[in-house]
């Protein structure tokens, strides 16, 4: 194991972290918010002192990376990067407990969306703005960013770290070096997140929230600024934001597809059809069976279209307490809560190319139980599908199935009811925020304890990571020198 | 597809149905039942008419025998099986609804236990023997029967039959021709079930009870004779019947090893320690947890021993109501329901082997994601598993996944409640019993609707047959001739 190369990761992060939040100590200033200012000054400092530390005791960090390291960098440089994020949540005093001002850091950065709070009105604004910024941060992912900017190490040092933060069964690598690849989709990023904030202010929502619910729209996380989240705006601003939903749920190499005129290969994509066809089939139901409640079809059609894309992009902003929809729609949420959305998107689930891939795989397997003297390939868009990949999807889903087992014994003496207790594991898992019954769109996590809390904690990380690298944390073939 | 030999067959389970109602006509006759006679001799007329008609039609049938007939016979046998077992409950008008009557019938064959009926102390007794004597039909199967009975067709044929239609990832044989183990493993069935009637006879049980409460148990079943279930009965009674579960989710090739004198392989066996330590550590904190409920500690391990014995070996009889205890007990034996006792038993559910497979599998995977260039084989009790049982076992945790999906969707308009809609299809799909809330140990499932229903039946079908055959039931692979 190259300790070393670690430390001199995590330094960066806590680097990169302390200029990340200088624009919310600037706002804080702005705004003349005293009660942010020092806290905010304090967790510049702390991140600062950390990463000279780390900085004086790694230097000269060998070159050797292998795929343990780069599993352990992104888990452990998430770890810190949630523990700095907290301290102005903690410092300020808004959060008292600091389990839970970990437990928003974390749910900010995994763009999970998941809240304690009840009440967010009356906070100072530049907390809510780095609250939010977590989000957009988190989404493209942090390390992506690092692979931007810094041209540290060799292919195969980065391709690791790539393949170990970006959503997904495989990291496609737009052009032939990763560090122009992460700069592509960083800037599509930055773009798409422009346009998104540039027409909420045209559809006249202030400036302040308009940045903010672009910046929980882009990394799909779903913090909001008011008390009532979105169902505070117009339907205008809500159609916007559903628009964006789906946008922010869609691969990002087809963007880079689309800028450089291949409009067909992004039609033919088979993640992309299925993404549209499950997002239909599901708007479809649902807009039919909310229909006696809202009156007009057009009414129940834009609540389908917004939830759906907002759970389907595992973002969870809710525009209606969909608690109180027929169990047949909150079932069909649940399901998408599952899929998610596009992978090398910012969403977090499964995403649907691994459902592709399971399914298309199942089918394969089960022919040959049928008939086992036939040998066939799995293809996604006409390609064959490495066997490598496909074992490593099946190893995802059997690691995913028992993450959720064992968080739902953790939290079993904790729960509420089993709806809450569940959806709220699934919620956190996959990244979304809102759950069911307690946990629903109108209520918090609050009532947890702070061992459940520390449970979903870990299963927003895993869920954002995509497990192997928390797993790899705990496993001693990561740490052993042999 | 040589569907002459299908034919063959099906006709066999009909003939041997006709014989297996004979006993049940019998007591009817006995014990004066008129509004039974009738309907059970209607049955065995049909039963014996389509076998014949069977016969005829399939005469000179060729002997090629390959993996997918095996297939299409287990589930087309099981199918017809539970339409001519429905019958006598049709006829006689006890359970009006023929979708009703089938789900019954079904749940029984599978030994399931789940019933749509909150009365039967009015029932017919002999109605009554016939619907627990489905339990033991089912329970080690009809095609073991068959094979043990019969000598049809070569070494490959059985096999086949044999695979599709015992629970666990392998089929293990006892002794080198499977006419011989498929005899062994009833003759060990027959004297369980025996030994449990005689000690249950000695506990002041009355005979009829005592016989049928042993078909369900041996069955991992559940179906009783009293509305009230294992709690009409004495503690003394409760307690044989609580071992009695636990020893015959048991694999049976253990109770051969013990006969032949090889106790210490018994002893060394991964699968049974598994089980005894999942049943340990499970009764050890629901003892624990719902003390308070049952005031002395005594007394709650009594309930906590006979639960977890019910639900890990899939039979369903319930002592008391586990609707009332605390969460966390709830959600162990939710945990319970999905993995099931052991391979080779006649309990469902995933079965330990499996669990141990996945998971060793995983730490494999895992081990090997971290370190790449290192290749290592998974091992249960000392020996290398073949690579083609784990991907057979990858496929069926990924089918078993997407059928709780699509079960929960397609029930999702009809469920009372999450967990109640959940807990049925999960009771019914690992052949347990009785789920939570509307459908827990003091409810039943007369609620849903025909089409949930079915929903439910299929999952019955697909949970006892473990999947594969019927799923090749709607591939297109089976059917076609090439």
């Amino acid at each position: 194991m190259n300790y070393k190369s670690i430390g001199h990761f995590v330094a960066l992060i806590a680097a990169i972290e302390a200029v990340f939040l200088l624009p919310a100590l600037l706002l804080a200033l702005a705004f003349g918010e005293p009660q942010a200012v020092f806290p905010l000054l304090w967790t510049i400092g702390i991140a600062l002192a950390l990463s000279g530390l780390l900085f004086l005791l790694t230097r000269g960090a060998r070159r050797e990376f292998h795929e343990k390291e780069g599993l352990a960098c992104v888990s452990l440089g998430w770890i810190v990067m949630s523990l700095i994020g907290c301290l102005p949540f903690f410092f300020s005093g808004k959060i008292p407990s600091f389990v839970d001002a970990l437990f928003e850091s974390v749910s900010g950065f995994t763009t999970t969306g998941s809240t304690i709070l009840s009440e967010v009105a009356s906070w100072p604004r530049s907390l809510l703005y780095w609250r939010s910024f977590t989000h957009w941060v988190g989404g493209m992912g942090v390390l992506v960013l690092l692979l931007a900017l810094a041209p540290t190490g060799g292919q195969g040092f980065t391709m690791h770290l790539m393949r170990a933060e970006s959503p997904g069964p495989s990291v496609g690598k737009l052009v032939p070096q990763i560090r122009k690849t992460a700069r592509i989709l960083y800037l599509i990023y930055f773009a798409l997140t422009l346009l998104e904030t540039v027409l909420l202010l045209i559809a006249r929502m202030p400036l302040f929230d308009a940045v903010c619910i672009a910046f929980g729209t882009a990394g799909t996380g779903g913090f909001g600024v008011t008390n009532g989240g979105l169902a505070d705006y117009s339907p205008a601003i809500q159609t916007i934001v559903g628009v964006f939903m789906f946008i922010f749920g869609v691969n990002f190499s087809c963007y880079y597809l689309i800028l450089i005129g291949k409009i067909k290969n992004v039609l033919k994509d088979e993640e992309m059809r299925w993404y549209m066809a499950f997002s239909a089939i599901g708007i479809a139901v649902i807009t039919f069976n909310i229909r006696a409640q809202y009156g007009t079809l057009g009414e129940s059609l834009r609540h389908a279209f917004f939830q759906v894309g907002s759970i389907i992009s595992t973002t969870g902003f809710a525009t209606t307490d969909f608690n109180q929809w027929p169990l047949l729609s909150q079932a069909i949420l649940v399901f998408f809560m599952f899929t998610g959305a596009s992978a090398g998107s910012t969403c977090g689930g499964m995403k649907m190319s691994r459902v592709i891939m399971v399914l298309k795989n199942l089918r394969r397997n089960l022919r040959q139980i049928i008939r086992p003297n036939r040998v066939s390939v799995v293809r996604v868009n006409k390609a064959a599908v490495d066997e490598g990949i496909l074992s490593n999807v099946n190893t995802y889903l059997a690691c995913y199935v028992i993450i959720l087992i064992v968080s739902f014994l953790l939290l079993a003496p904790d729960m509420p009811d089993m709806t809450s207790g569940f959806t709220a594991i699934v919620a956190c898992f996959n990244n979304i925020g809102p759950g069911l019954n307690v946990v629903g769109p109108m209520g918090n996590f609050s009532g947890f304890s702070d061992f459940s809390k520390i449970v979903l904690i870990f299963d927003m990380l895993a869920g954002r990571l995509e497990i192997f690298p928390m797993l790899a944390l705990f496993s001693t073939a990561t740490w052993s020198h042999r």
